[in-house]
């Protein structure tokens, strides 16, 4: 099977001042809600992995309608920590992304961090962008690592859950399907997962989409991703992995919008802190 | 693999009435939320499995804090759609169960359908008597079949979800497990399923009990059970089968109650109406 390219395909060339860090997560995917005021353990695993102390920080809050509030909350946060360097990318219109003042700023930083609010939102304004290109090449070549949490881990994907609802059968209608920013293209992530009732709307995204592995993070749980396409749990709750890579038959094709949805013989694995999974071998690894 | 006993596992010698009907289902689980007002699909393929005009249907609204009312609610449907008898089973306290005017109206019926409300409530009034030992027994003979909905369905297992929580990642806290009245020993249900994000309690519930095979029901929709150990989907909602039969490691029994719990290799099925599935064999049945 041939597989799309992968920003963790390559070995990468990890700048100096990550290479000193106790681990390195070239990528982090964040369920949402991640703990912002007591332990803030995936936010300090974030903060480690892009160079602790020597950490530059760029904070992309554009898929919030307040960027200005949610930035200075991550701004606050990473200060405290002590992060060399902090800036908020506030892009405000797409025409901004291209502009040399925002492609310096990503140029110049170890660690990107993308908050949440709406992932359509984020895509609209950067998709497509010089500044996503720039990003894509500096993680592929090592020279920063990336986090995202809610809206900016669901834009993960080649595909991505732009929105939909919950408290249903698996049908066509839960879910709104486009395309997201392509870092991990054979991922199809959903976040704030078992908290808002989301397995439906993943299952369902999925049989639309069965040559992807469904992804759901719950609340303040990260995919903390390694090399080698693995990626380890942190956090308090879980990550579910539905891969249907097995699946023998979906309804998906002939249904209409409100019809349930078929899906026979999914693999689907309950993952807590400190499991690890290699997503392209979809196998969990031995601890 | 020595599996228990089930009331599906001899061939039931089918009373006259029920042998003219169109399809009969000996039993049937349904999701809770069942329509009432128009289709009535489930109801009456109940009806019609319960023998049609020649039905003698025994109501047990045991489970409702309000079993006049929801009695007499399902007392009108049935009338309306032309049942020869109905009676309703309103059992008040345990030391009932075993009046032989209880034992008697159940000997007389060829249909019992119990109502949703509170499980734990239904296996405290009835569990143990000789009033559901009668049923198995006739159950068991082919003599009468039975439908249970929401309450009345969490109670087919041998082990039960009391209740539960939702909201959270599969936590041990997330499920009270207790015994059910054990009609089909080796399932263990979940209704209004998708409807109240109920997956993380029945996958906390599967690890717990990884003998046994989740089933979740969603709202209006009903595992219309066949025998040889096959059940068909009715209805308008989906049903979920969690299969631990190739599970390769949960952390229960060393996580404490608030842990987030790790499932590994679960099989997962979706199902929708007309869908077929055989809980002995594990494997869904060609249409």
């Amino acid at each position: 099977m041939k597989h799309s390219s992968s920003l963790l395909e390559t070995r990468p060339v990890i700048v100096q001042t990550i290479m000193t860090t106790p681990t390195h997560y070239p990528i982090m995917v964040i369920g949402g809600a991640e703990d912002k005021v007591n332990g803030r353990s995936i936010l300090t695993a974030f903060f480690e992995s892009a160079g602790g102390k020597k950490a530059k920080i760029a904070i992309i809050p554009c898929a919030s309608q307040e960027p200005s509030v949610v930035g200075d909350r991550y701004y606050q946060i990473f200060r405290d920590m002590g992060a060399q360097q902090i800036q908020i990318l506030d892009i405000r219109a797409p025409q901004e992304c291209d502009q040399s003042f925002w492609l310096n700023a990503l140029n110049d930083c170890t660690g990107v961090f993308i908050t949440g609010g709406d992932q359509q939102r984020l895509c609209d304004l950067i998709g497509g962008s010089k500044f996503v290109e720039s990003l894509k090449e500096r993680l592929h070549l090592g020279e920063l690592m990336l986090a995202g949490t809610s809206a900016g881990a669901a834009i993960m994907g080649e595909k991505m859950i732009a929105a939909g609802s919950s408290g249903e059968s698996p049908n066509r209608s839960l879910v709104d399907l486009t395309n997201g920013l392509s870092l991990i293209p054979e991922l199809l992530v959903d976040q704030h997962f078992h908290n808002r009732n989301r397995m439906a709307r993943l299952m369902s995204a999925i049989a639309a989409h069965p040559d992807k592995l469904g992804i759901g993070i719950d609340e303040d749980t990260c995919a903390a991703f390694e090399n080698n396409f693995t990626f380890k749990v942190l956090g308090k709750g879980t990550i579910t992995v539905i891969d249907p890579g097995e699946m023998l038959h979906t309804n998906y094709l002939e249904s209409d919008d409100q019809s349930p949805l078929s899906l026979h013989k999914l693999t689907v694995h309950v993952l807590s802190q400190g499991d690890r999974y290699n997503y392209r071998q979809r196998c969990i690894l031995a601890n």
